[in-house]
Order: structure tokens, then sequence, then C-alpha cells
């Protein structure tokens, strides 16, 4: 391979010749070899540092420390980071310094040198026409960038996947709710028969969750729309012209459309990243509400013969390697398994949270790896499970009737009729003896045929139905 | 041990004499020997039935179907609950079913039992004026009321006991941090020397933290202000007259002076509790923040004489049995025990949470215990810190000064003067050197002694203090 | 309330008469107000420091530095302590100092203010014959004796509780195999039908988990038994006499019966309790198997009649409070709910696992808080779950019956011999018409009736029963 | 693109034409669009599934059921994918079905058609020489070989990577240790100066942490080292022939070189991973033993100026892109923030591990991706901060000298020659006078200038050293 040399503070390094990287990516690419294949600086991050560099440029023109030139060129090279034209230039890995710091040098690195070509100049010249440190990352430190990119990542992702995602589902399921309102089933609790409910009531309950998760999310929106950028080094803004926080916050919004401000406090912006475990918190929840809802439809669904068999799901595949005809419901193993990588992920963001020190949490990198995972998985997990499974469900009609009509558990409208006591041995005697509680009732001479009709009707017993 | 015998509907069952509570309460003492020392179930649980119960007595006579006599008899028992008087009566564990089921029979059983004595009764009489299931339990069931006493109980631990302690330690630090907004001290970031910040700065962002943390809290209330009452077996709301969720709804909230409404979706009410999950989120967002500024604290005041030294903290006790004069940030030490203690919790609730299955989640008493255990232990934890710690907070100044004028980090107030490579070098080389940053500068020829107390004033480097 | 005063190094405290605690131990009461009703520090701890302190004593006399009037004297408390004879004695809590210097100098106190008044003295005389510090705490410190008595605690809780229950468990489970191992069902993967086995077999694995489990937690006990005492302050053994550490260990050990051996390496020992985070892991594993075990039986006993009914399992209280008959899978309930409170108690060890500093680790009280909480969760939840509920299962055998014969995955016996793709085209075929396997078969012309009758035979494919 | 048509059992797939998998591959793709470029199924266990289909071809020939010729082609396909030629041909993700069933026929496709191709054929023929069933998964199905899977990839990373990096690095600590074992520091409790121990004995706890974690993990070896192949379906071993589960475990032993078996019983081997919850509970336990070590490093190296200051790190790379010659304990924040990670994971471990049903577990997948995560990432992260960081590890002399010779603590000498009292009044006096404690035990008249110079050596209170 053909090098470069590249200096920093601490000397010369060689760096691949034709990479627009230098010399500070360069060592933590050597000293980080962990994971360098699995674990990459999400590629969020990378956008939400363009983001953020375009917008400290254009507050630094405006503000007059940087000229037009040069923040017209990084606003260039962003817009190529944007577009995924420089994918490959952002090597490192998670497991860096807390801070991120490598990883804002590596942003900081590749603009100044990228620009500095487009502006017709070569990666082999001493002196380039931007400066990582002094210009690109002008009246910024790692510790406001990197958080600030933490917000911006994750406020996106929650707007653009994690809520549009489970809005597609929550969709379906209402529509379901309706569609199914009126079909009268067996209700189950400890697992056990119950008195009855519809379907319909049943998915309303699946959507009622839903709306209370993308409530809790929308309610953290505000904290993570505070960015730490303009705390500099340890939340004084050392080295930033007047003004600079709100500007470059206004500058921020604009280029992402989204309703970012500045931090009210920067010291808490910069040591504690309080707005990323409360968000996750949301979003444990929801993973919380999703492990309910895809496991009652892989049981409501689980048979065909030997099982519950009240839903019908998508066949998506071939189930098993072995069992002919086997099909399974793996939409909600999927949706299952995200929900237990959430459970996961907030536990590392605990940790990462809780262990912030003096003037500098550094655990970012680890706290956002895991919050844009859990806030992909639970977007992507909802559209992957609405679209080939909850778009498909259908009641099987002829088992929920079945279930329904069988149950002992119907007797629960005989407690204003009869008392709680005697309708308690109806059941108990008809559950003896595998009689129905019709017969049962009328031997014990609690009542009539005719008011057994009258008093036991499933589809009185549910209530109303909107 | 004298007994009495009392029945229910599997028969008879032998109680002690002379309790109040009946023949279910006994069998959940027998059938579940676990921790019954150290595990009771929550008394906050006991004292949210009190309200519930009299709130649906309150309820059932405004709407006809319980006479007047029982439901004031049924308020005067409840109340009795409240004040503390039968606190024996209550002596099941959290390790019971999961539906809470006989936590609300017990209740069921010492009200009616309890009322039966008032009303002139004999705990003996076969016959008694209040039946537990048909009065005490009319219009609800286990699986509504148990959940509208998790709501009930968590709501008011959040309000009387989270809140105002997190509030009070808030208040003490934001006085801390106007009193100390001029003493300027070295920043830490990585644990390394950084730029400075003042005393009152750095204690902005714990204020901030707090503040952040009460907001979190409070985005959840309205979720846990949602009652499942009248949703009885299974969401439907069998069994209740007409209007009765939004009347039993009122006069709770009436009883408890707190704003609970009736739960727009009683199916999610019973089979879910993610309004538990979701607040326990807010709640290790605030056990985050609480490590984070004890951990502070405790580091900032280390010492005396070989640790950072540069914060004083009342002396409470002696610190050691072994060593002497010994002094420890001990309320520091609870605090962020009680941080690792709701970290924990949280996990425990998510468990119970995911695991709803159809029309019931049956881990109500274990995400309950670990709530209110949560949400009491911050309140009451702030307290502590707050009275014990926080209070007599002050900086060690002597200590602060000297931090902050060796240190090199001041240098980054040349980067605009000078460049940041030259900068790097003047620190490079001091702390070779061991020497200060201006004869390190003045040597190398990159200022002169004018210019270097010119622009390196630590006061200067704070930014703007309010 | 009358009072008398105590001294100690800083200073004079109002202690009530006629307790046997002092100074040090009404200090930490007044600071710390948190929980102080529901978490008393365990009283397993309190025991486990009995032990130690009477074998520190015989230590002490034995190397020569502690008379046996003395040693003989804090014997005797010490048994009246094991005897419960002092319970009231101990009034503080987990969320105190971390090292537990209080609980240490709680059980100094008590020690020595007992042993002097059973030696004749006097509660309020100002000199008494035995010393909290300099007696009581002769070769000890805080650091050492609280962890010792961690692992005491720990190891004989285990033993004690914990692997009893869990190998009670197991016996039931392994008689239960045995007796079912020639009854036939259907198996079930993804909750689907799958190909037949035995509900022996199906028990046996829950037999292989448990045996497993013993196991990992018996592998854990060899670095419980390494004790820390003769560590002192901070690991180097400062104020103890030669031999001390070995000495001390060895009466430990004969007086508890334990294998208990000086820890090798005392640094670690006082500075870090991996001992505690790796035993509760495998706590942790028995709890995941737990609830999968619990999991299953209620699922295999739902119904009664729109379930799986394949399991009786006995029925211990009134199921519901509303629905009459009503008989609920409760102890499976308790049991998941002890599995998720350990799997909480977990992440909470680990928190204060990980944040020992320097020469101590300062999360004691709540790492064996939690520890402890466990293990006797798990041990008593076996019991009660194995009295009440496991060993009064038995096979449901008309319904196991009809499940297996309807099944569709009996096709898998023909893989070998008209291939995979022949015979998902039976089943797939049965199933969209809702015939039998044998019909299907035959009409498709994949095989004779003779063939389907040699081939599918349930009880031919469940493989060798042991 | 170019397609070719593939079928399964539900009909026809387009796929790309010149991929070697097939149609069932091709369905997961579409089916799963779940994180695709970031999640893959991790390449460990692609390679261990080569192992154990080139094992199970050689234990199907030998036993009969498969010919030398398709064996000796599935074992050339097998070494292919071992050496990474194949690596394209995987591109599954960890959120499929539970059960890891695509994965299985994507290995089963891949290996039958690049079998295909290899002896000749072309990859559009219809019929192909070897079929993924019923070649390739010959007495197999996804239930048990996904989880023998888990355990060969789970079980060599841990020899290969885990135990190798935590070995390297405990040697490093060790030699440190030796090498430091004369230097006389303050200790620390509390964070508060403590009584005195050397540099190689505070290191000598990390690295008895460090081996007792080591055995730990090695502990949990033997239940990982069984093997799940042989159980087919359901754990019956339905459709293998006689033997097979021995042949086949010894052929997987003989090709790893690991001493792997046949599980004793299948049915947890299928239903439960107990295996991976409690090896990963031994990784836990080592993560909190990283934390400790980590954090340790990077406070005592805090500074330069206005921190501990008494270990020296090497300097890296630059530490800011603010502040000037900055440099930070960045290695130590990678493997603290793999220690957060690996917290996490083992929650998402437990989840998935507590909630297998009947006789399948489906949370397989996300249950081995976190495992390797982190059993990779405490390899390499004890590799990386063994490298860059440890190795480097210095005593500062001079600052750990001046500590020692301030601290108050050395008081603690003096307990036993006047009583623990007086000397805490010399240690409270010199700490309110700022004097040193000679000169306090002087003026107090407790002992001469020639006793203290006697009883209070720094160097005498280290206790033994080895």
């Amino acid at each position: 391979m053909q090098y470069r040399i590249e200096k920093d503070t601490m000397g010369e390094v060689q760096v691949p010749a034709d990479v627009y990287w230098g010399a500070q990516t360069q060592r933590s690419i050597e000293n980080f070899k962990i994971a360098q294949d699995i674990n990459k600086m999400p590629k969020e991050i990378i956008k939400a540092f363009a983001y953020l560099k375009h917008g400290a440029a254009l507050a630094n023109n405006e503000l007059g420390v940087l000229p037009k030139e040069k923040a017209d060129l990084i606003g260039t090279v962003c817009n190529e980071i944007l577009a995924g034209k420089l994918d490959d230039q952002f090597p490192l890995v998670v497991w860096q310094t807390g801070s991120g710091t490598q990883s804002n040098m590596n942003c900081n690195e590749v603009i100044a040198y990228r620009g500095h070509v487009l502006q017709g100049g070569d990666l082999g010249d001493k002196q380039k026409f931007l400066h990582p440190n002094d210009d690109i990352n002008k009246s910024q430190s790692s510790n406001d960038t990197f958080p600030t990119a933490m917000h911006i990542a994750a406020y996106k992702m929650l707007i653009e996947v994690t809520i549009p995602g489970i809005e597609k589902l929550r969709d379906t399921l209402a529509a379901k709710s309706a569609e199914f309102m009126n079909v009268v089933k067996i209700g189950r609790t400890h697992f056990m028969d119950a008195t009855p409910l519809t379907v319909g009531q049943e998915f309303s309950g699946y959507v009622s969750q839903l709306n209370h998760g993308l409530k809790a999310i929308k309610n953290t929106l505000e904290h993570l729309s505070e960015l730490a950028l303009g705390g500099t080094a340890v939340g004084t803004g050392i080295n930033t012209p007047a003004g600079y926080s709100e500007v470059v916050a206004k500058h921020i919004a604009n280029l992402t459309g989204l309703p970012f401000i500045t931090a009210e406090n920067k010291f808490e912006a910069l040591a504690a990243h309080d707005a990323i475990v409360e968000a996750h918190g949301a979003l444990k929840t929801v993973a919380a509400s999703l492990m309910k809802i895809a496991n009652d439809v892989r049981m409501l669904s689980s048979g065909p013969r030997a099982g519950i068999g009240e839903l019908f799901i998508p066949d998506n595949e071939p189930g098993s390697s072995i069992m002919p005809g086997k099909v399974n419901p793996t939409q909600c193993e999927a949706l299952t398994m995200i929900a237990a990588q959430v459970m996961g992920n907030d536990v590392a963001i605990n940790f990462g949270g809780a262990m912030g020190h003096f003037e500098l949490n550094v655990f970012k990198p680890v706290m956002i790896y895991n919050f844009l995972h859990s806030a992909r998985l639970i977007g992507e997990g909802c559209v992957s499970f609405n679209d080939k499974c909850a778009v498909g469900i259908a009641p099987l009609e002829e088992n929920i009737k079945k279930h329904v009509n069988n149950s002992l558990m119907l007797v629960t409208a005989l407690n204003t009729k009869i008392g709680y006591y005697k309708a308690a041995e109806i059941a108990q005697t008809a559950h003896k003896n595998g009689s129905t509680l019709k017969e049962t009732a009328i031997s014990l001479g609690y009542l009539t045929a005719e008011e057994f009709d009258e008093w036991v009707k499933p589809e009185d017993m549910v209530g109303s139905l909107k």
C-alpha cells in the first residue's frame, strides 16, 4: 500500500496515500483493534456530524470568525457525506475514547482534506487549505460536538424510523381492532379461561399500548432537542464567539428541519447524558409492549391442531428443516428478540449514563451506539412485523366459537343473579363432571333452562363496543 | 392459639380466632411461605386499596347497587386502615398469585369482618353483615382493583415522597450553585485537568440534571393517573352498573385529592403495566443523575491530603473501626447504593412488564413492589443526602486555587492567539520539564510575559456567570 | 423515653437507656432515615457477624492478644445472637455507609455492652469491661469484617436454603419424569405442533436444567469460601498478629461447619466482590431455568376448556374474586415473579460489583442484600412450588392423546421414506383440507394405508426412553 | 440483476443468478429487512456451521446413510467456508426466526449448491447433486444444529479470544505487581486516605480478580461442551441413525480440536440455553473486574497536576480537539465502555434464556449474538488495554511519596500502642490544624519523637510482601 505522512501534535503518522483522513484517525485505527469489522461508529453519527460541522461553519462565518469561502467548502463536503459519497472514510469503532474525540477528529480531518482536494489541492500537500482543528473544529470541542451529534442522530432516528414504524403497526392493529370488534371470544387470564371479550377489544389494548408508547417517546424529544454545542471543553464556552450557541443551534435546526435548540445548561450537556437515558427509558417501554403483543399473537395463532388456534397469521417461509409443512410465527420471534435486545441495551446505557465524572461523561460512544441500535430495531422491527404478519392477521372463527361456547367462565354472568358462591358451585360441578354449565345449573336447581339462556349470553358479556 | 372456621368456595379453613381476615387470606399464608418476614405486600398498596374500596362503595351506592348503610360502614373501616389501625391484618407477601387476587381478598375480608364487628357482630358469626365478595368487591375484580391500587400507590409515592425529595435536594444544590458561582476551579474531563469553570457552574449542571429528571417523572404521571377500575375480569366491565368507571374514578380522585381518571382502554389497563414500566424509566434516569452527582461529590471531597480535596462535606460519624479520625462520604455511598438498587429494580420491572399474556399481566405484585421501593429510596435518599451532606458542602478554596493555578490546560486560552499547535507545544514542554506555562511560553518565544498575563486568566475562561 | 449517654471519637450521643447498642449505631439511625421499616440489614449478616466475632475472639486469644475471659464472654454473646435473643438490637438499614462500617460497629457495640452486662456491669457504666473497638473489633476492620460476613452469609444461605430447595424440586421433577416416561404427547416448537415426545422426556429436560444449575452454583462456592478477614484496613493486615488470617479462618470454619479458608489475596477481597457477582451469575441462571419450567407448567395446564390442558396441577385457592370456580396456576406465578426479581437483583449487584475503587468496594450492603434476597427467594420459591404444585402434577391423558393423534407433524416420520418435499405436500394438503394425514397421504398416492400405519406411529417417534 | 428460479416447499423464488444460496435464504432476506447492514448473523456462527455440517456428513457416512462422495464434497465446501472463501454467501441477519432455521438453511443451500458447482454442475440446474434438506441437513434439524453451532462458536471464542486476552493482561499486571512490590503508597478507601500499601500489592488484587475470572469462565466450559446435535426436531432424535449423537460429537471434536461431547439431555439442549446464560454470567463477572481495574488506573493516573497522579500511562494520541497537549486515559475508557456493553448484553441474554417455551427456545440468534459480542469485546479489549496501556504503566514515585508521607492515616499504627481513641484525637487535631501527625502527637503528650519515628513507618505498615 502507498502511504503519505500526516502530522498531529504528537508527531508524524503514516496514512494510506489515498484516504481523506489524517493522523489522528490513523492513530485510533492502530490503537483500538477491537471489533473493527462489526462495531463501526454508527453511520447516523457520521451524518449528524455532517449537519453539525456545516452548521458550525455557517455560524462561525455569520459571527465573523470564518471566511465565507471556507464555510462554503465545508458545507460542500458535508453534503457529500450526507449523500453517502464518503462512507468509506470513517473507519473508527465505538470502542475508542469515551468522549468520541477520535470520531470528531475523523470528521474534521476528512472534511478538511476532502475540502482541500475539492478546492484543487493535493492530499500530499504539507499545507492544506482547511485545517482540521483551526477551521473545521473552530468554536468547538469534542466534548460539545459529540453529544450534539448524539442528540441529532437520536432525534432523527426517532422521528424518521422509530415513530413511523410504531405508528404503521399501530394503524394496522387499529384497523384490525375495528374489523374484529364483534367477534366474541373467550378471555384468558392467568392463561386460564375467563369471561368473554371480542377480538377487536383485545386488539384495542395493543393499540392503546402503542399509543401510550408513542406518547412516552414524544415526551422525551424536548430533552433530546437540546444541543450541547457552544459548551466547548467544559461547558463554559471557551473559544466561542459571543452568541455562538444560539446561532449554531439555529443553523442545525435549519439544516436538519428539526426543532433543535441550544441546551439551557451546557455543564449538564457535556457531563451527563440523561436525555439519552430518559429517551431510552421510553424505548424500553415500547419494547415491553411489543414483547406482549408479539407473544399474544404467536400464542393465539399456535397450533394448528394442538394449540389455541384462534388467529391466522401469514405463512412466509417453510418453518422447519426437518418437519415438512410446518409454519412458524417467525415475525413474532424477530420482534420478541428485538425486545430482548432493547432491554439489554437499556442496561448498557444506564451503566454509561450513571458513570460520568466531573465535567465529562466518557461513555458517549457506547451510549449512542446502543440507543441508535434500539431505535432502529424497534422502527424496522415494527415495519417488518406489520408488513409480513400483522396485515394478514385474521380470526379463525370456528375455533373461537368452540372455545367461547365451551367455557365455564360464562358462569360469571350469574353472579348478580344467584350470587358468587352458587355460581362457583355450578362451574366446579360442571368442571368435575365434564358437563355443560347449562345442564349443571339446571340439575343443581339454581335456575331454569329459560333463565340460563336469557342470562348467559357471551355477546352480552363484552360490554359496549366502540 | 384459638381458631375459628371460615369458608370460601373451596371449603372450610381454620383462621386464628381474633384476626379480621378470612379463608382466602389464610390459604395464601399457608400456600406461599416465601420470605414472609421481609417481603410483605407494601403497606402503600394496602392503603391504596382502602381508598379504592371506599371509592367503590361510594360509587356502588351512588349507582344504586349498594345500600348506604353498607357503604358507610365500608368507608369507616377504610379510614381505619388509612389511620394505620389495622396494620397487622395484612400478612400476605409479594410472592403470591401474580394478579394480586389474594391481597384483594385480604382487603375484602378484613373490611367485611371488621365492618361486621363494628356494626355489632361477632367474628364467629356464620352469617356476617358484609360479604367480602358480594359487598366489598362489588363491581370489581382483582384484575381491575390490583392495577388500580398500583396506580394509586405509585402516583401518591411519587407526589408525596419522590418528587419532594428530589426538589429538596435540587433547591439546596441551586442555592450552592448561586453561592459558589464565582469560585473558579480547574475543570476535569476524562479525570484529567481541563480548562477552568466555577464551582457554581459545576453545581448548576447537577441542578439541571435534577430539573430534567423531575420533568421526566412528571411526564409519566398522566399515564399513571389512568385507573383500571371498571374493567373487572377482562376489561369488558362485566358485572358493573352503567357509568361505574367514571363515577368510581371520580370518588377515588376526591378521596385521594389526586387527579385520577378512568383509563380510556381497560384492556390495556389489565393486560399490561406499561405505565409502571414507563414511569420507572424516569426513576432510573434520576438514579443515573444521582449516581453522577454523588460520585462527583465524594471524589471532589476526597483526601484529606492525598485526594482532590476541593469540597468540604460534613463529618457525620467516625469513618473507620480501625483508622482513627477517618471521615467518609457516607451519604454519597448510601445514595449511590440506592442508584444501583433502582437500576436493578428497573430490570425486574421490565421483565414483569414484558410478560403479560392475553387479558392479564400476572407480574403485578413484583412490579409494584420494585416501583414503590425505587420511588421511596430516591425520595428518602435525596432527603438524607440533602440534610446530612449537601447542605454542608463548602469549597476548600486553598486547594481549589492551587489546582487551577498549576494547570497546564489554561493554555487553551492561547488557541485563538497562537494556534492549537503552538499552544500544544507549550503545554507538552511544560509538562515534560515540570515548569509553568508562563515560563515555558516565554522561553519558547511564542509570547511575552505581558501577553501571557493578559491572555491567560482563569477567571476570564469561564464564560458568563448567571 | 429514657436515655443514657454514650461516646465515640466524635463526642457524646444520647442512646435509649435500655438498648445494648452505642454511639455509632445511634448516629447511623439518625443519619440514614431511609426505608428504615423495610430495609433492615439482613438478619443473615448479623448472624454471620456473630460467627465472625466469635472466631476473631478465639483467634485473638489463641495468638495471645486477648485474654480468655474476654474471648469467652464474646463467645457467649455471639451465641445469644445466633439464638435470636438479641434480634431487636440491630436497627440499622442497608442504606448506610458502603463499607458496612456501621453494622460492624453495631455488632461491636452490642457484643461489648451485652457482655458487660452479662459480666455483672450496668449499661450506664462509663467504663465497660469490653470495648467495642479495642476488644470486639481487635485485629479487624470493617473493611475485612463486612466482606467476611458477606461470604459467610452467602455461603450458608446457598447451602442451607438455595441448594436444598432446588434439589427438592429437582427430585420431584425427576420422579415425575420417570413416572410419565411412556406418556406420548405432541411436541411443540415455536408454540406450533411438532413431532411427539413423552411427558417424561419433557420433564427430563427440566431436571437436566436444574442439575446444571446446581452444578453452576456449586462451582462458585470455592470463591465464596475465601474470607477477607486478616486484611484489616486495606488488605495489608495492619494491626493483626502473625498467623492471624489462617487461624481466624480455621475458627470460623469450625464454628459454622463450612469449609471457609483465608483469601489468598486480601487486596481483592476488600476492593472487589467478584465472588458475589460470579455466584449471583449462577443464581440468575437458575432463575432463567425456573422461568422456563414454570411457564411451561402453566401453559401446559392452561384451560380448562380453551387452553392446552395437558397437565393437571393442584387447586390451592379460589382463583378469582369475580369469576366463580376459577383456579389459577398461582405457584407458577410466584415462581416467575421470583425469577424476574432475581434478574433485577443481578443488575443491582453488577452495578455495585463494578464500582469498587482503589482499596475498597463501597457497595457492600447493597450487594449482599440483593444476593441474600435472590438466594432465599429461589430456595423458598422452589420449595413452595414443589410442595403446592409440582408434587401434584399429573398428565391429562385424554387431551394429550387427542392432540398427538391429530397432529400433522407426524408426517416427519415419512421424510426418510418418501423425502421431505412429498411429506411437506401431504401435511400442507391435510392442513388446507382439514383432513387427516393418512387419508391425504393415500389420496395423493404417496403410500398405502398399510404403509402409513406401519410408518407413522407416535410411540415409535420418541426415541429411546430411559 | 440476473436471477434464477429456486424452489422450496412453498413454491418458487427468484434468486440472484450467481449466488450459492437458494429459496429459503432469499425469502429470509425479503422477510426480515431489519438492520441488514449492521446485524448480520455473526461469522463465527457460520464457521461453526461449517464444522457441524462437515461433522454431520462424516457421521452420516460412517453410519451408512450418506455416500462417501457426497460426504467428501460437503467437507470440501465446509473447508472453503472456514477459509473465508464464501463469506459473501451468508446475508441473513440476527432478527429472523428465533430457532435460526433460516441460517441453517442458508448453510444447507450454500453447501449444496456450491458443492454441485464444484462437482461440475451449474447453478441453473433444476436437479442438483446435493440436496439442502435431504443431504446437507440429513440427520439434523435447525432445532439441534443451531444450538450446536452456538456452543461451538461460543466455546471457540472463549478459548481463542477471550481467555488468551484476559491472560495476556493478567500476565502484564502480574509482572507489574512484582516490579512495583516495594513502592509504598497511600491506600484509599471510600476515596479517602487510608493506611499504606504498595503499588505491587494493589496490582496483585487486579491479578487475583482476573485469575478468579478466568476460573469462572473455565468452570462454564463443561456445560458449553455439550452439543445438542442428535436431538433433531424436539430432542427425541427422530430421523437419526443409531449411535449418531456420539459419532457426530466425536467428529466435531476432531475437526475443531475441542473436547465437545454429546449433551446428556437433548430436551434441555433444544429448549433452554442455560449454558449460554451461565457462561455469560462468568463474562459479566470479568466485566465487573475490568471496570474496577480500568477505573483505578485512570483515577490513579489523573492529573497531571490537579489529580492523583500516582501512575504514568502511555500517551497514545492527542487527547483533545480544543485543549492542546491534553492526554487522556483512552484505553481505560474503551475498556469501561466494553464493560458497560457486556452488562447490557447479559440482560438481553437473560431475557432470551428465560423465555424458551415447551420443546424449543426461540431466542437463539439474539442470545448467541450478544454472547459472541461480549466474548470478543472482552478478549480484544484486554489485548488493546494491555498493549497500549498496561505494558507502559509506571509509578510516579515523587507524587506517591508525597502522598504517603503527608497522610494522617499513618496514625493507625499507633492503635496498638496508645489505643484507638487517642490515635483518633491525634489525627483529628492534625487535620484541624493542618499540622503533621508527629508534631501533633508530641504536642498532645501521647508519645515522644523517638517513639513516633520508631512506630510510624509506612514501610512497616504494609505487611509481608510476596
